[in-house]
């Protein structure tokens, strides 16, 4: 049998995950904007349009362009507006309501000049995370902003934006809710202040595991399409709630209780989470079994480009076609650096591949 | 005007890297099978044979397959045989003369059994880096493995190969000359004792600077056609020698002297070296320049899936045209991640998409 890396990924899980936050997100009155680049497929996104989603988030023009050509024509690009970007828009606003991240007023008064369809902006704020956006408490360049896009005659100002990946540091679900309290409060406060605003949290921790969501109208997550062994530690899912993962062929076993296997960084990218101090690259479950068990104290210690090095490695972690079944650390990562899916049953499912 | 990351292969400094060592193995007599898994690119691998090689190395025989399409026929495969492996190996034998790894007799007898031409064999020998390989003083294995080859129909014995990754860590050229000592002197031992086996020599950093190569009668480098930031700081090369790097477009200066830009994990990959014990994900080098002359204190100090933070930001890093130029850490990542290079004059160059 023809045995290499492939990304697998199981429909019955990812549909319960994205039934799951769909309800919630009605359950608490939120509107749900997933961010599509986790998946980056078109098959993928109609599991979400079944539950009755319109609108999504995605992190680049191109990947706007790539779901508008299945039909989706909601789209918040998720990325600070840069200029470079202009050409890009102008192809997507005819078919597309936009919703863009500006911070700079002479970008609001340039693409209101520059753009021929209504467009809306948010802000997107930093809570103290630190990655982009504008400070929380500059209430002056906020409202300087607001007054740019409502003055546009095209813009309208729709709200305030954050993504907190200080969450990510988690490694509980109390630990989860105590570091989103700044980004949460942050959007409170705006909302008291700005009550005609929307308020957007962005990460996969705290939609996954808030059990209130006040002051917040929007939540856009995208991991938790997947999920991966790093929400598993984080405490945003269970093991068994992953829905992808990598077959990995296993081809050496090396002293030291250790095996080669057929994958790498160009598989697997290079995040890792510490377990016991060591790197984990990617948690292995034990084979051929319906439920997703992780195997304690087996993982991906070291990556080269194609190589991996499989710790706590016993012959019976090997699937019958030859293979070791390996839960990325990232799955968005791991998703990026695959052309397809392939489903348990053997079915492809298309994909978006680099640009 | 339209801005992407994109990444820029610039053709002068890769043939001359190329010219340079395919001349350095001339001069030392040896045989030049360089790595194709960094570029991975039909045209880049012209370049190549116009200097004269006709023997190359890759990672997986889908890359080796991708090669034959360009005329490659006489192709090592540098990565332990699995038995997944065969179907591909069956479509590859009928035009290429294969170079294969193995490490177990068992699998060379099943490789006799079914393939239908002729195939050399290398035993990899770990010499204490730890990834794959026989020990290399393990002459019991190392023996009864070269006996089942010669014992083959098919299979003929070649040599020994080491890849030792230990060099990566040197931080200067008297380090890789130290750290290579253990790799270089098993080959030597092993070439004494073996005379009519070739002995083959896989790393960037000691292709780079070795002054000596006694014992050793190949080499196959990958990285150096490109190098890398990583390459410079190990001492393998100098940075005007990178002949890739990332444009970066420039989104939003934010507080404390950094820059948020449209380049993240995607792109980059997410290998790093510590600066001033900081993550360096990527290198900025000055602006509009022929010379790439990196940038004192200017790097990637942060990558998510889309975004990139760069550290001792100021206005002057960006070029005209609105992106900032960044050396990637690991160019082989780097390159994997883009569907095309593009050479500074516009032009584009393919290359071979995941898969």
């Amino acid at each position: 049998m023809k045995l290499k890396p492939s990304l697998i990924l199981d429909p019955n899980r990812c549909k319960s995950n994205i039934a799951r936050i769909t309800q919630k997100a009605k359950d608490h009155g939120l509107d749900f904007r997933p961010h599509f680049k986790t998946h980056q497929s078109k098959e993928v996104g109609r599991w979400f349009r079944n539950e009755g989603i319109n609108g999504i988030t995605v992190s680049s023009v191109d990947m706007a362009k790539y779901f508008t050509e299945d039909g989706w024509s909601d789209i918040t690009i998720a990325f600070p507006f840069y200029s470079g970007m202009i050409e890009g828009l102008k192809e997507l606003e005819s078919t597309t309501k936009l919703r863009l991240f500006l911070n700079d007023e002479q970008d609001i008064q340039r693409l209101n000049r520059e753009l021929n369809n209504p467009f809306k902006i948010y802000i997107e704020i930093d809570a103290g995370y630190g990655r982009s956006g504008v400070s929380h408490n500059d209430y002056g360049k906020i409202e300087y902003l607001m007054k740019a896009a409502e003055e546009g005659e095209l813009s309208k100002f729709h709200g305030f934006y954050i993504h907190d990946g200080g969450t990510y540091k988690a490694r509980s679900i109390e630990e989860i809710k105590s570091l989103i309290l700044d980004s949460h409060s942050a959007l409170k406060t705006l909302k008291e202040r700005y009550p005609d605003a929307a308020t957007s949290l962005g990460d996969t921790p705290s939609a996954s595991v808030l059990k209130s969501f006040e002051g917040i109208d929007e939540i856009t997550p995208g991991n938790l399409v997947f999920y991966d062994w790093m929400q598993v530690q984080i405490g945003s899912c269970r093991a068994d709630d992953v829905a992808v993962w990598v077959e990995v062929p296993f081809a050496q076993e090396i002293s030291g209780n250790k095996a080669i296997v057929h994958s790498g960084a160009v598989h697997f990218s290079k995040d890792y989470i510490l377990y016991n101090e060591r790197k984990n690259f990617g948690q292995v479950v034990h084979p051929d079994s319906e439920k997703l068990i992780p195997k304690e104290n087996c993982f991906l210690s070291a990556l080269s480009q194609e190589h991996g090095t499989v710790s706590g490695f016993s012959k019976e972690s090997i699937q019958e076609n030859g293979s070791i079944r390996v839960l990325p650390i990232h799955s968005c990562l791991t998703a990026n650096l695959f052309d397809k899916y392939i489903t348990p049953d053997g079915k492809t499912i298309e994909k978006r591949v680099l640009s």
